[in-house]
């Protein structure tokens, strides 16, 4: 970390940030210039807020030299991540795709999702049992009820099941069921909840915020694996700008932006992003020709009846030709669709 | 509600939407343009998310002619909520100070800080004991010894107190201690957090999201009050834009369009909203200004040694003078600021 | 255009807006609910701002039934516009790359560059004469001695010039030049500029601007259009938003937003959209993943020397690259890169 | 400035930069510290982009320690900027209040809406001529005859005339009627048509672009400061953000900042800030109580037959009880509205 100080500062605001710098069990390196004198604290810095020194008397600006996220940054870790979810792999050379309705309604909505999106070459199956809705007259989801559909749908697929957790108090509900924890645009920062996540041992999938900037979603990340839990995936869900043509703005760049800070997988959800379903494939299109790592989309066998989200639902036989472009386009990137087998093999529980 | 049909749309799907209208309890008034047809769904619709209807086949817009929100919204309820907060009230001729630091650090500091807010005018004294860091290796208050400190505060002072909830966990706890449960802008649509808050009847501070609509601030708002809890005073805090010469850009605007569309209290947070203790006095003088029922400012004794948000905390010093003209301004406006008694007189449990 | 009432209008309101449909040529059609009276203006409605009648007494919202643009939207063009660039089409099946400096600096330097691009296999050569800077103090670019330099590299490559134009002053110089007219983000609503290359029957290509909407974004192309000059490509450099780990937020909904919305070709600038060399193939691929018509890309020989733009130029040799990328994406999308020969045949003249 | 090296940067990275450093004129100061080595460039640094060393290989980032921008800062110039305007001053303890229709529309109404806002106690007149208007088929403005009928309402009123130009080619007609020059925010960074006006010793209104950053409005009024106009007043107009609510979001917060920031007078467009003529009087007052120099204000004897902006106009009745409001919060601020003489004294002239 650097702490360059205002021209004008005088030695002994100096002196106050040099015994502020080593009040923290840093170590000093002073480098006295024409324009300013700067300060640098060597050691641990990451958990170190810069604003602690921000605020000190003559300071103008505090830069780091490493991020302020760790177990998340490629600078400590230069290797892709990549970890097993029931039968093949996420952040390696398979794409995986996760498709399903926004929520479970009934038990042959889910059931026929299921068996539809995995015809069509889905890897997973989405369903929200739990919904966080605007406003408190929407349906607010099937709870556990749901839950267990998304279990049977399993025992018939072998699909993975990825399901949006709220709260703490679902957690120990939601861990029994599901495969993955989607943590939602809207609690992104809910930090309680990250932290009793990164507790557990099951793989997350983390929404980026509405208006969170990529360091943010990577300080969340942090949270979740610095209790332990290692199996975390990245979503890029669209971002909240001017633009009202669409939904939000598929922030593509956050792509190769994020390839580049870290190493966890990162995966695009087109539905959301655009709010439209007749722009998911073309936005799928390019974020596999961008370098994510996978898609998660919505599939409803009939989206004008949805009690969620039908605008954005693709209906199965337009998923499965996405589904085609998107297999060929992997291809150019040196990767291939993932594939599950048949049946379920719960080598979830292993991962604990 | 209105739903708009396309110029192409068909017999059968006009059909189609009015059984939809009636399935859902609602009243049909069919009026067939040339250009257009008109479906108007008359009835309790603002319970009804226009979505439904906007995906049906021929469908092109749907426009709600009342608004989505029913309890906050100004059209049910056209006077002004005005409630008691221990010895003063809210949204009424009184404006509101709360004032306090970032987060309570320390018995000596919360005690020194209520003393200097309360004789600088203060109302209210503010103080967090569960803090949302964007880090995980950053200060994450001190609990429920905090809320120790900030009820010997009270008892000293007689200011009621302000704290931030952050999880259903914690609500239990804060009720006890707390005058005003404030809900951070990370959490505005954290909707079980909400929901639970709405089945207390201690006071709200409900601060806007970083990104969210005024329409969201309002829904958010709603679910407070279905659960039976009246006392809800909205915050606005900044949202996130381009502009990066402030930490937030205080959305001024807000004051006027939420005072004509809720009959809630407002009141302004310039200490987020601007992000710089010099930038503070001038916003608060112009949320007055501008309409605002209150203002919440962080102080702190010693900024440059705050744990947390020492940028934006003003000293004691330049807090008072801030209440001074910010009086001023507040007489202009037919107003006057609120005064507390020496001694703390539990009305809080009245409320319940 | 539907004009809807609020439900508390008077009979004397309706009658007035009545008359005002009819004082500006328009037929009126009547339709009386029981929640609002919707009065049908029907004819000739894009070029009647609706704010004309949502100002009147009485009324609640207007409701466009057909786009404000007219010549720009696919509503009355539904085939896609494709036009001859020197030897190849654009809008079609062929994919323009057009590529070269932020700045023509020298001679040397943008002859190299074009037999650079060239080989690598560019189909038009672009290089700013006229520079906007943000700075009055920066490099404001060559002027004629570079439109010189830019026409003697066509001479050797055979490659189609493309400039940017800043002003009606130079407008006279820069189309005895070049074959395409840039109108960069910053002058996207220079009305006067617009009408005046309206005028011309030089090829455009029209930039986004920054915060622009793309409505407002076709709304300059129909200025363009509306003074006879058909040949105009559309292209997406990047929107401001919050987030700062990249220049700008490249929009890639915007990319099939534009095609369905209109007939006119759209390429997009990953070189701005991004700001950083290291992530312009990736999005270059996802933009033609998204079903762009072309790229507009910055190569410099030396970006450490660039006088502007040197941190998002690409060096030839990565430009290169990227180019066989982008041709293996196209191919997927049925489409291939355009090619010119060797030789300049001025078709050029023979637009106008 | 100072220029960051890499941690891994080479010594002949280092020696490279420094090489750079001094062609263009500037001195080194070098500090190598243990994490980074530090290269200070002394001297005139503001006319020198950062990226011109940001892009040379080994380089992390590069600080400005002086503004980029020079006339326009407070840093060379501490103290305010007053000018005088036909009889009054602006910048100084006068607040002044621009007022008048977004069009011109015709003698009489131009003449009338003249003399009811000298009567409210407006102290300049505006009124557009030339129109920047996102559609084609919008009114344009009446042109020279628009500018007679200004100068006849001055003439009668004594009012100073403010209106827009939108061209360079207009600037010789424009000058010879006008007072102040308006560059609307589409033209902000029309950095041609900045020059040609520096030229000139007409005074200029300068508005803010809809997603300018503060630094790129300054830096937009430098490009006029170095032409020798010294008189340029800065307006906030609200910026373009996600919120619908209102037209564009008022960045309140610019108005303490650019105090801050630079000496020149800086004022506020309620109108267009907000959208809404219900809201412009709350954010008029809230902008004078925040310290702004002024208000240009939207008012038209009759706003539902406006040709434009009729929605965010007021009646000259209700912009006289805005003016009053204004006038007492200004005296709070220790400042006078600006008064005008009833005859036109023409200062102007004097000041080329």
């Amino acid at each position: 970390m650097m702490i360059i100080m205002k021209a004008n500062a005088t030695p002994q605001e100096v002196e106050h940030v040099i015994e502020h710098v080593k009040s923290v069990g840093l170590a000093v390196h002073l480098s006295q210039g024409i324009e300013a004198t700067i300060i640098g604290a060597i050691g641990e810095t990451h958990n170190i807020p810069v604003e602690q020194f921000e605020i000190l008397d003559g300071v103008d600006i505090v830069k780091r030299i490493t991020q302020p996220f760790k177990l998340a940054s490629r600078q400590f870790h230069p290797e892709d991540s990549v970890f097993p979810l029931d039968g093949f792999t996420v952040g390696g050379e398979e794409i995986s795709i996760i498709a399903g309705p926004c929520s479970v309604e009934s038990r042959s909505q889910i059931l026929e999702t299921a068996h539809a999106v995995k015809e069509a070459g889905a890897s997973a199956l989405r369903g929200g049992v739990f919904k966080p809705r605007t406003s408190p007259y929407a349906f607010q989801g099937l709870g556990e009820e749901g839950l267990e559909y998304l279990a049977e749908a399993r025992d018939q697929t072998g699909l993975p099941i990825v399901a949006e957790i709220m709260s703490q108090t679902q957690l120990e509900l939601m861990v029994k069921y599901v495969d993955v924890l989607q943590v939602g645009a809207r609690n992104m920062q809910n930090f309680n909840l990250l932290r009793a996540i990164g507790e557990t041992r099951t793989t997350v999938l983390l929404k980026r915020g509405l208006s969170a900037t990529i360091e943010e979603l990577l300080m969340s990340a942090e949270y979740i694996l610095s209790g332990g839990n290692k199996q975390v995936m990245l979503c890029e869900r669209g971002i909240r700008t001017f633009e009202t043509s669409t939904r939000n703005t598929t922030d593509i760049n956050s792509i190769p932006v994020l390839k580049n800070l870290t190493h966890l997988p990162v995966i695009l959800d087109p539905s959301h992003s655009t709010g439209y379903s007749d722009y998911v494939a073309a936005i799928a299109r390019a974020a596999i020709a961008a370098g994510a790592d996978g898609l998660i989309v919505e599939v409803h066998p009939d989206p004008a009846h949805a009690v969620s989200d039908g605008k954005q639902s693709l209906r199965p036989e337009k998923f499965a030709a996405m589904v085609k472009q998107v297999g060929q386009i992997a291809q150019i990137m040196g990767r291939r669709l993932a594939s599950v087998q048949g049946e379920y093999s719960p080598t979830r529980q292993d991962w604990s």
